[in-house]
């Protein structure tokens, strides 16, 4: 009855299993490994790509290392207030650029627009040495409201920061999700979108701690091997990451998994709007739902132990919610929640129709 | 039969039970669950010490976030030239003290001396504004040479370090194997001989990818939580880390691993230094030997399958490698080599002797 | 008749003496001489403080070091979005700081209010570790808007700032326009009003290049020593810096230099306001004017010689122009400005009054 | 009578009236002036080189910028143990370069040698990504031990570092001294010989506070800008920077300011080395005497009001000396300073030769 964040779920059997069956007997460190090998070149291979993949163990450090390829310590990143890395990072794009800064752009629903974009860029002057140089565009995929950009709207954000000279990650700690939703390929959603780098994330998804640095164009990505040294991310016994990265790839565990949590958010949020009092803050297009509810409902679904994020004003009459499905989630969960919220107001609606009639 | 480095093993079948039995369900990230919390107080167990304890994959994250919590970016680390820290880690301390430097001092066997220490706090004057300023001695336990420092040793550095105002850091990457040797507790190898923080290391002895970054006096571990962050090292799914060291510290696992690697050493030190033409350079004191041999039988050796580094000028009469024991090394590959060696031995004297004979 | 900004100016006569009168013979090195002791005594006179003086020789080292000095790595600055530590320094308290990050705030007027600051520190959950944490807030006197925080504007933001241990940084590099606007005492503008460290500007008003950092709190400044010579800031000849500060501070120079400049500013800003289609975009309290102008009066003042900045869409029928003041600008400029605005709005009027007469 | 060093002098008369010549008016800032324009075309015809200029006012930022231009953060720079970069600077290419290391060669006379370079370059192996990677070999002329390297020797250590892809960078802080030892051209002490970048010093030899950071090959300065700027060392009023530089070059100033210097520095080597149970530690082949000399010598020196560094035990019966000839000192105060060495020396022969009569 957890909700709180889908990483607070364990490991996918399959993932589990796949660590099980590594040989433990000697193999070359360092991913001079063969597991390391099919691993990246199945990511090449989902990717239709030809990309230097690097597996690590964490978002942050998938997220820093693409950042910090791509951006001199001069340099600058534009992206979304709400981004992970500007908001949840403690600064570690800071930490591997060297200094760089990130700027944050508004836009509704977690979301950088074309518009905010463009406005940014007319501040820049290039070249002006002043001011930081924004050398990359982030964007997240799904983003931290739990939406998603479509093809289109990766492309065309991509398109302004390429006519520009800026190149675009891409934070796709929830790729997964945003692609099961979107229905397109991983090669749409990312290079053939104009993304340059992805943080490949899978770890929420259902590995117990693998992640992976894509490059879409290899020679951005020269130093990359030093800085994941440098940075502590080059895994000795690199083929268990790799195991990991393998198994979530194969039987489409990645995808099953995207979808089941995607439907619970989904139920969730179908239920949730449906309720006297409530209303979804962003359309529920991956695993998250966000709402404004009766501070009163939030109580009592905290109080029957349903674990989530709340905020606002203390003493307020709504309060926001979030709720996250997780790879692992159960349906059942879900249905007790909304059973649960739905007798909240039901009671609601009986006290004041009794009211109303005296 | 590789003997190229402990790092080529893979995990031990308890440490990869105990991952099997992490509850798939919902727990708290980031290190907020019953499993971190059972594992860090084993360790504070397991070192007598209510010391604060940052389980990381990685023993450059063990040891950067060590350094760096103890050096100030003006400030500086006296360690041995052939450190770990300073030779193998792509300047990851660095990277996370934000440009401190290391100062590389010289000893016998990979090992700091008082003397060499004594002789490079001269030429340092305490806040002068010219100078970087050492904050930190670094220990490596067992050393790269294979050797380990006694109790008295690193109590007779870490009393000279302290009364200058250092701190005492130790690289502990092999510590498991040094405490084998050496017979003596945690504590005595620590914090009663005066070392400040360990690098704990437990991946090169059986785990999958999970150390500890322990700070004997908690104060100065402050900025930890925030550099693990921001590089990229808290984990979600800390659990599994977290898990991995529980199940190492249990049913002595760490101890009998440690334990049969340096027997495997130990035979293939004796066998080689018996060797005519083989000599020692270093004493095996871990489950590391370093041997002069005739080239010849280094070619012998690699011609019949065995894995090792050597170095030394090409087309040399003579030549350095190096063979390292793993926890799950094959005795049977032990005695495979020692017998290649002894026919290839005898083969020389056979043919020298013939010739000795004309 | 250049309006561009105040460091188009030279060295005033004064301190230019100043440095001629420095003795040529040996004297210690690196700020150990008799006229940095004076200057040093004579800031900690002028602001009634015992102060920690570090002599430095532009604003960019100024405002990094008192920064730096405050903020770890992981630590965050709150500051206006336009002001010059965010926009106009190319990443210098990045750099220096080892990566924090600067959380840009807004406010009308280039100034901070306390509701935008307590809006962010709500956003901020202090030892929450994958948030950067604040350490600082940031004011800039007089701002980069050309306008003023009056003492107790500073105070209320300085009481909130320490409420929640955040320590209070003032970029002062138009400190002295500040002060005789506002004609209070230093020590009233800084640390009776909570300003724990200035960045003590001068360069702009008078001098070559040389400012001072000062710490009002010197327990803050321990790094600075470190951090000043790393930086490549602390000079050998450090007298030559501190004589210009001395003859900057001797006979009221810097005072009437900022007195002179804040006159043509408020002479300039009345003038254009008269004008017709013209307007100011902020209060001139200090010696810079913004206004929104017709683009045709930019242009004829340009076309007359007088060097500004403007920005605004090409073509549109408006334009913003900023004019600056300096400490040694000419009246007759100012005045044969205005007189050039006035005929061309005369002429305007002429032209209009000919067309409606038809 | 001060010999600690030639940082304790002052301006040269000619650098202080060019100060005062500079038009007070209004210029454009951060080098976009005559003044800059005028001094980077006079330092690329001394250098006989379209080299890429930028002024600054240490010789700790032009060889922390000319440093990091030249190294990644996880590169390495080899240079002499006792180099200024690497002892004296308290970490500034490791400030500016992101944390860069700087690994420390021996040399006899603070002279790298091929040998050394060699040997260590033996010791990296290209791409490996757990050793940081050589970037640039870095020579100061004249060294810390007042030697110097003639061209034949610059170019020598420059073909081994090219032949290994590294570049060669020069800290000249006393390169007008080794210029007139060596009665080359700057071309030939410098790009002729395979100099790549050169810190070019001023400061000690007569400015005030300039000096230049020179790239020979204007490609590898690409990031220069950026850096400066965030480093602090854009100067608003550079042209007075430049006035200074200009002034330095023009008539000869520097050559004859460093012959000065040399030839006192050659007459107080001589006296000394004359002297019963003195002896020099390097040939004087600058304006630095590096000399072994009786401790009760140095006593008396020291008594008689001669100022200069000593080392070695205390109570010891020698004592090493370094004595620094400025570009304005006293020719009579190294004949007082000898004349007292000389009565000592003959007071010292007389009671030995009393004793002896005995």
């Amino acid at each position: 009855m957890n909700f709180a964040s889908d990483n607070t779920s364990g490991v996918h059997p399959k993932v589990l299993a796949a660590l099980g069956d590594v040989d433990a007997g000697p193999a070359m460190p360092y991913g001079n490994d063969a597991a390391t090998e099919r691993a990246c070149a199945r990511l090449a291979e989902v990717f239709e790509a030809d990309c230097a993949v690097y597996p690590v163990a964490t978002g942050t450090a998938a997220n820093a290392l693409t950042l910090a390829a791509m951006t001199p310590p001069w340099g600058a990143v534009y992206c979304h207030a709400d981004s992970h890395i500007n908001a949840d990072e403690c600064g570690a794009p800071e930490l591997f650029s060297g200094g760089a800064k990130l700027i944050p752009l508004h836009g509704d629903d977690g979301k950088l627009t074309v518009a905010a974009l463009e406005a940014a860029i007319a501040d820049w002057t290039p070249g002006f040495v002043h001011q930081v140089q924004p050398h990359v565009v982030a964007l997240t995929q799904a983003t931290e409201a739990g939406t998603v950009y479509t093809p289109e709207e990766v492309a065309a954000i991509a398109e302004l920061a390429h006519a520009h000279g800026l190149k675009v990650q891409m934070d796709g700690a929830r790729f997964a999700n945003a692609l099961v939703t979107l229905g397109c390929t991983p090669a749409e959603l990312t290079w053939k979108a104009g993304v340059d780098a992805l943080a490949f994330g899978a770890t929420k998804n259902g590995t117990m701690a693998a992640e992976a640095a894509l490059f879409f164009e290899p020679a951005l990505a020269q130093s990359v091997p030093y800085r994941r040294k440098r940075g502590g991310h080059l895994f000795s016994k690199m083929r268990y990451l790799s195991a990991q990265l393998e198994a979530y790839l194969g039987d489409d565990v990645w995808l099953v998994n995207a979808g089941h949590a995607n439907a619970l958010a989904a139920r969730l949020g179908e239920g949730l709007a449906a309720l006297p009092g409530c209303r979804l803050l962003h359309p529920v297009q991956a695993n998250e739902v966000f709402a404004e509810v009766p501070a009163a409902l939030a109580d009592a679904l905290q109080e029957a132990g349903f674990g989530f994020y709340r905020w606002g004003p203390a003493g307020g009459a709504v309060t926001a919610i979030r709720l996250v499905a997780s790879w692992n989630g159960d349906p059942a969960h879900v249905d007790g929640l909304l059973a649960v919220a739905q007798r909240h107001a039901d009671a609601g609606a009986a006290a004041s129709g009794g009211r109303a009639a005296e």
